[in-house]
């Protein structure tokens, strides 16, 4: 289990998990998407004063690693790590690790951009900064 | 089995099952909004111009009555009546059949209003005209 | 704002909000759903336990006002109370409080019933007592 | 616009639609999941038939590249094609395509495998060969 600038944790529900017994393989999109919109809000990254900018954040590409699945009950937290992955895109790594015995669930990798007004990439470099520096621990619920 | 003014087909999705195997009890609001957007566009009625205008279409009250669970693959249509529920506000009888067998599965009430750029009720008669006329049948797939 | 028996705090979700800005209708639903989970297993209430002994708890009922929406990040609480309806059905009232300002957003009433493996109802009184007796406060997060 | 041996036409459903007016990242996911069982079930494989012999099909690994968004009311399709990629792993490109215009939205390739009672990969060999064959097209809605 690697460390993390950000994590978040999370309780299954059961209308979470499908025929199978299990949380349904989208929802864990869901609980990926969650943990970095409050990981960027802990950066101060605030969508609708970007958007005033003409700015719009945006994933283009999602890796996702199917480790163990999930089950009603369980806790987890998601750990995530950002980076820089060219001028105009970011990337987060992250990882979903079961509670309290930390099995690692599922690992992922997720790739964004900016666009400006006309669908164009642009990313601003203090936005970047904001989005993949490295300044320490300030994750809301670090554990 | 009543007559629909409206009446649109689905199919389960696995996704939309549960831990029990059958379709999750919210998946079933998720069935009713889509067909009442259907049957809202199949009038004319178009959000993007209402909003325009400062006027919101609200559902303040929905009542649903469980009769039998829909399973993974099952085929099944909802049916919409329109109706005047006062000056302010319509309503919609909505009902889930399965197919081929029109086993009854759900009846629900839906009432709404329309709201003023101010949060305030407030609903034209030329659109409740739109919404609960008598007028014949029009729905996009009338079965 | 009324005594709950119990009660679960939440956080609005970005993913559960659609193109209105506001929580979709359905996810209401969820919410109050996952509640009840958490009420019945507050109650010692285990569903694979009544599987076995050939019970399944089922809705067969439910309504809602709508009266406030809920937006992105705003945070709240659902009380829960259960009651006895009839000597085969059980109800909860379930009620919405967006945080801090106890602004009421949702008000539900919620009828269920236990089948046995035949799907007729069937609900033990020791199992009502369960789930719809006066036993004081022990929700998992009383507020 | 490749040749696909699979393709399921859909419609884009506004609760499927967050904030941001545009299908959420992780609806796509249940679109694809959907496409695959639709394809699974015209080759023949039924899943409780499969669990019985003690072998269910798992996902273990997405990569999903965001083209371009769907927005309310668009209609679209999933291709899908099936291949071997290895002794004991399954794959699927899967991509999806705005209707009239065909303009790419996704494109994503997704892997699966077989697990026995004891949750190890085993894939029996005629398995692979009626979900990766080459046999015909034989799609249940081929464009």
């Amino acid at each position: 289990m690697g460390n993390y600038r950000f994590k978040l944790e999370f309780e299954v529900r059961d209308y979470e998990c499908d025929l199978s017994g299990i949380v349904n393989n989208a929802v864990y999109q869901n609980y990926l998407e969650h943990t970095r919109h409050a990981f960027l809000k802990s950066r101060g990254i605030d969508f609708a004063e970007l958007e005033k900018r003409g700015i719009t954040l945006v994933v283009i590409r999602i890796e996702m690693d199917f480790l163990f699945p999930l089950k009603s009950g369980d806790k987890f937290f998601v750990g995530l790590n950002p980076e820089r992955v060219s001028r105009l895109r970011f990337g987060f790594q992250q990882d979903i690790y079961r509670l309290p015995d930390e099995k690692p669930i599922l690992a992922a990798k997720v790739i964004g951009t900016a666009l400006n007004e006309r669908g164009r990439p642009r990313l601003p470099e203090q936005l970047m900064e904001q989005i993949a520096s490295g300044l320490g621990m300030d994750g809301r619920k670090n554990i």
